[in-house]
């Protein structure tokens, strides 16, 4: 294919760029530690993951005006504060818990992609996560963003057609100058659509062990790897 | 003053991180050469800027809608075809003289202050300069931003408050915690009055040897220096 014709890389955050299942499990295991709370905080990653698209269908489908993922995120935790014994926690400190998605790392293979594919090309991230939460977790992981774009600056969330295309328009560029990187079918079946090139990137740990879906690619992308540095073998010679 | 609230610094760029005197005339100069058009290049620099801000100021009056700093610059140089010997150029010429502005180039001391900021604080642009214009200049010139805010993502012209309000609210930040850092008088006076903390940064040479404004800092800001290396030695032990 083309790759000539392509300048940016847009990329989902959540299960492509960070594994947010083991950032979460491990540091709420060092909290709960603290707080001699016991729990399965895989279980607690988990779930307040599985609480993560119905609280934005609220908001794709209209009946909710655009919030930030950040309160989403502290709504749905407050659904679990019973089931895991987090009751107690003053505000503060379940604001801190709520800022974990702040602080997610990245899968091994990440940095060593993203650093060789931002030579040559714009990064951007095209997430559901707001500017906040990108802006610290980049600092936090030294993610190399050139720009965060997505949910917050398009004020909606993926798939909507409206986040993707304003995130091509804000860099200038024609969807078939834009490459979306993902770990999920649904978001790279959005993409093409569109006209965007699409690459995906295998996550089969992304939900642990148990994971049924995007186990692989449903589509002939236009590129497919089990790692970030497979995108990078492609698109930098 | 309280340094150790600050989580961010917002900059403006256009004669702040970025000689844009320099780059232009420079780059005109070669192009001009190429072209067999022999000019007075830094007027033209100067000529194109000085129609800047009255562009802005039909927007900000709202007079006119939103557009992108890139069409004003287009439409800006349009007014100057003539007078510079421009007006046989093809469309995709004067698109490329219209983005010498993506390709405007740091003065000496942004970068070595820039990247010692980096490592202890937010770096994000708030200019009037649109998103893509940012991204490409950053690409081309090595400005290690965290996220480009200001203008676009604001939807409106310095120093029009909200570009400042939103630009803070989007990094999930008060103002208190953000410190603006300008050669401009006028962008500090606004963002003070916002409850942002100010740094100045003197370039007396960005209109060239006949600059008659913001030859120096006009009030007490929170810090005053020469180079954007005297914020780094203020903010960074």
């Amino acid at each position: 294919m083309a790759y000539s014709e392509i300048k940016a890389l847009l990329f989902d955050v959540f299960g492509t760029v960070v594994d947010w299942r083991g950032s979460i499990t491990r540091e709420m295991q060092r909290f709960g530690s603290e707080q001699q709370i016991n729990q399965d905080w895989q279980q607690f990653a988990l779930d307040w993951r599985a609480l993560y698209q119905p609280a934005m269908e609220g908001i794709r489908s209209g009946k909710r005006g655009y919030v930030k993922l950040d309160q989403l995120h502290r709504e749905n935790l407050q659904q679990l504060l019973r089931t895991y014994g987090l009751e107690s926690l003053t505000e503060a400190q379940l604001g801190h818990v709520n800022r974990v998605w702040h602080r997610l790392q990245p899968w091994e293979d990440t940095l060593p992609g993203m650093n060789r594919l931002k030579k040559h090309y714009v990064l951007a991230s095209v997430s559901n996560g707001n500017v906040a939460l990108m802006v610290n977790m980049a600092k936090h992981s030294a993610i190399p963003w050139d720009m965060i774009l997505g949910s917050e600056t398009a004020q909606g969330y993926k798939p909507q057609d409206k986040v993707y295309l304003h995130s091509a328009q804000m860099l200038g560029l024609e969807p078939a100058q834009c490459m979306m990187v993902a770990a999920h079918n649904d978001d790279l079946y959005a993409a093409r659509a569109l006209g965007f090139k699409t690459a995906y990137i295998n996550r089969p740990y992304e939900y642990g062990e148990g994971q049924i879906n995007d186990l692989h690619a449903e589509e002939a992308w236009d590129i497919v790897g089990e790692y970030m540095t497979d995108v990078a073998d492609e698109l930098v010679c």
